[in-house]
């Protein structure tokens, strides 16, 4: 018997009309689908699929050990991460050698700081796996501006809001157009790194891009608090138009 | 009697299965249809859709006066695409007006360093206007390497190899995943830059992503001449990875 193939199929921001034709013909053909979750949770990467899979799909939930419990800096959350993704992998491996495909649903698109990556990094070479890309949250995000992000020759930076606010700050200063996520929690520090670099009256805050609760907020207006997921800031580049 | 929209529809990296869905359909659907191309090609975007237009269908070719004959810093190319622009966008304000939608396609995502961006600066708010995001053709190259682009809090940046040689250096040397766009022409160098960087051994080129003449090649191996469009060098992250 061949091996079934394990599909990493990026599903985009959260509309599922911007999912890829591809992405759409492997979902609603599939027998077998993988996503990652929070325990308890039905997960957005499942929620963005509602509706599109057939009926009598086998449905295989992973479910996140932890997420914001323990440090990333601590070891404990590297090592149960670590043996979480073994695991999850050898479910997947399993399911190919009896010949089956899989679609592991991601977000985003699935090299672009995604968790399927941790898979494939565990299954690529060991059995076939495709992986399909996908309009990323940022373009998402970009889009819902209704500004483009770059021009001409414009720098774009990315950066995590994990980072330290000493080196935001100073790349923030040293870009034209600038793109920064996984801001929930930072995003104090963020607004202050933003503020440092000079950037406050420029920048705008994407919550939801491409789903139904989408909002668009100019930096300087917005709250305190933003949602922990799905929470962009653009900050939109100037170079040469013509 | 109420006027057309115009929908600037990104169209992936070039393969028409990576279209999204919202993308597929509106093609499919579309009475008007205008590209960019350089005169006496068919154009690239163009040669995308091939096969999915519907029969009837009009067609805009909207052809640049200029490409690389004159130089971007000289006052004669902005004068010229200008007017192009100005020219262009008129054309398709005049099909709204009398309430026709106009698909406009796009190579790529358009808001990210797309022409259509100069259309849309010139049109938004006078006609209706929407966007379609897409994946983009750095994604389209960073999946066709079979690695991962970034990891974990890894900083990426997007360079145009239109740079002058110590800015490229100097930002190549300060990231940890890098992708550098509009390289034809600036090919050699861009590879001065990565070596300077030290980024040689790391660096790869993708040549015609997401095309049937797709290559992959360790940038250290490959030749002295690159295809002048669609050559993207990718360079990954090495962030945390449980």
């Amino acid at each position: 018997m061949s091996p079934g193939t394990i599909h990493g199929v990026g599903l985009g921001p959260g509309d599922p009309d911007l999912m890829t034709v591809r992405a759409d013909r492997l979902l609603r053909a599939a027998r077998h689908v993988a996503f990652f979750r929070k325990p308890g949770r039905q997960g957005q990467a499942r929620r963005i699929v509602e509706g599109l899979l057939a009926e009598g799909v086998t449905e295989y939930p992973m479910e996140y050990p932890v997420t914001t419990e323990i440090e990333v800096t601590d070891p404990r959350y590297n090592a149960l991460l670590s043996a979480f993704y073994k695991d999850s992998s050898d479910r997947l491996r399993v399911l190919s050698e009896r010949g089956e495909n899989v679609v592991v649903l991601c977000e985003g698109d699935p090299f672009f700081y995604g968790s399927f990556m941790h898979l494939y990094a565990r299954l690529n070479g060991k059995v076939p796996v495709e992986v399909v890309p996908a309009v990323t949250g940022m373009s998402g995000a970009w889009t819902a501006t209704g500004t483009p992000i770059t021009w001409g020759d414009d720098v774009l930076t990315v950066l995590m809001g994990t980072l330290p606010e000493d080196d935001l700050a100073r790349r923030m200063a040293d870009t034209d157009a600038l793109v920064v996520m996984k801001i929930g929690r930072n995003f104090a520090k963020v607004r202050r790194a933003l503020a440092r670099a000079g950037l406050t009256d420029r920048a705008w805050l994407v919550e939801f891009a491409a789903m139904p609760e989408q909002t668009v907020t100019p930096l300087a207006e917005a709250g305190d608090k933003v949602t922990p997921y799905f929470s962009i800031v653009i900050v939109h580049g100037n170079g040469r138009r013509p």
